[in-house]
């Protein structure tokens, strides 16, 4: 249970059902494309009900970041809570088929596994709608001491602000992994989850909690709450924590490619070409994951934004947050790893 | 209910739960390539723990052919047996949402939703293993006489020769169809249940019961127990019913194309031109689907075959044996609709 790690990933355990649908059906069923929207059982159910043909894969913001990255080589653990049912099994079936350790017991009652349903537009944009079920009873005691001390990046999803015991189960894992001398990583998620949750995460980033954050442009808008996102980049570049250093941040911009943020500093790198973009989810997920993994090789942090990039370009031409190819044989043929 | 139908389908309600793998991982499985091979639930649980990560879709032969049907055009019905769980939930989801008519209850005991494990190999053929569970309880009260009288053609999956009852369902909808004058229509499924039911199969075929045949060339080869395709498409060819008259019979022969088998005479279609072989599973049903939406339509037996072989074309680029493209503005595009 304690073998070192080379990354440790807290998030909540969501299996996805995916569907395509249009516009339209976006503006009759009233949800904000492009943003994840939480939602309860009995609108899950009325959602489900009149949504199209649906795929079945295992998702969540973390856990496709955790599988990114031992795919690409990374040690690598999950935290998060499933029950003990079909769709639970799947997710932590999925899991370890991909290498990910994952010890965290399903829940033998109270609500069903979460899941996520994605509505995929033509333009290949995603929205998501979540039941979070069972991932409301992940809580500090699912977080074990000895894992979390023995991974060199804890990754924390911003999501888990939003079941309250999460919250809890993320501070004691801060806790630990700076007690042991680890990095601690977050992705702020989701512009409208930020939303929420605004103040606490620049808490967060300025009280030291926070050593690698995780970012897309919009909802690093959304911490700074500014339209211009230079603006919010030159935000980011100037935040010192609680030591007096400058973070290490990654903020990705779709197809204009992602920014090394680093003492004061500001690098590009640009998007990984795609043929075609089938189905977004997934694509900040597997950049942290590319990135991360790079990180854990022991690359330099514009090399390893490059296997994010390609790890992403991967995820969004396929339907499914959970990468389809051999990303190190990709890498390879890129010239990355 | 009993408004009129282009199609009514019988069939074991499946889920198809997919993992890509490779030859190695099926010798070590010892499971036939390409076959489908029945498994208890033993057997299920210790196959899903050692296989990769896995995609779940709406599955079953007849099924995909009811989907592919209806996203025709073809006004169709389904009866088949699922268990009230979330593979269940799933299965019934999807053919409502494509516009197929389902209203056999759900088991609300019993086993579990049947599912099939798909391992797709690196050449894009699919090597099923079917738990059956939930279909083990179809039975003859499910086929409302009312529903399968007022269907054109009633098509049967040979497959339900597995589960026993489903037999007798088969049996009443056969009588209930011919003594309404409806078309019967049977696939042949897989080599192997061929090899199970070969008697059994003849005599429905000889004694009248069936006046549409579907099979692929190696169902059709160990129906006549021949390593000789030509021999055994001869064999077919030359068959008369009870009433002495031809079948009309559909074979399709993978890149070969299909012959369409009629009157003493055999014709062929070219295969439909494909980008990739992604996922083999499906590219029978979805035959069907396209030939018995073309049969709906008025169209000639050699058209409707060629809508069969578009249909199949598109449900082999991609995993899964459900249309991921609109097939009505597919065939408008190539001139056959």
């Amino acid at each position: 249970m304690s073998s070192p790690l080379d990354l440790l990933v807290l998030g909540n355990a969501i299996v996805d059902v995916i569907a395509r649908t249009d516009d339209g059906f976006l503006a009759a069923q009233n949800v904000a494309k492009g943003a994840m929207q939480l939602i309860d059982e009995e609108r899950a159910e009325a959602l489900f009900a009149v949504m199209g043909p649906a795929t079945i894969v295992s998702g969540g913001s973390g856990a496709n970041t955790a599988v990114g990255a031992a795919l690409l080589g990374a040690k690598t653990g999950f935290i998060g809570k499933v029950r003990n049912d079909e769709l639970g099994g799947l997710f932590a079936h999925d899991l370890k088929a991909t290498g990910v350790s994952f010890s965290v017991p399903a829940a033998t009652d109270g609500p069903a596994t979460a899941r996520c349903f994605v509505l995929v537009t033509p333009d290949g944009e995603r929205t998501m709608n979540t039941y979070l079920g069972a991932c409301q009873g992940l809580n500090p005691a699912d977080v074990e001491e000895a894992v979390v001390a023995s991974a060199r990046v804890v990754y924390l999803e911003g999501y888990l602000w939003d079941p309250p015991a999460a919250k809890e189960a993320f501070r004691k894992a801060v806790k630990i992994a700076h007690g042991a001398g680890n990095a601690v990583a977050l992705t702020l998620s989701d512009a409208f989850c930020v939303g929420r949750y605004r103040e606490e995460f620049l808490d967060l980033i300025r009280d030291g909690s926070i050593d690698i954050l995780f970012a897309n442009i919009g909802e690093l808008q959304s911490l700074y709450e500014t339209d211009d996102p230079d603006a919010a980049l030159k935000a980011l570049r100037d935040e010192r924590n609680g030591r007096g250093l400058h973070l290490l941040a990654l903020v990705t911009r779709s197809s204009e490619g992602a920014a090394v943020v680093k003492g004061g500093e500001i690098r590009t790198v640009p998007a990984s070409p795609i043929d075609e973009l089938v189905d977004s989810t997934g694509a900040g997920d597997l950049f942290a994951a590319g990135f991360l993994a790079g990180h854990a090789r022991g690359l330099d942090h514009v090399t390893s934004a490059r296997l994010g990039a390609l790890a992403a370009a991967e995820v969004i031409q396929h339907i499914g947050a959970r990468p389809q190819s051999d990303l190190v044989k990709l890498a390879r043929s890129r010239g990355i790893l």
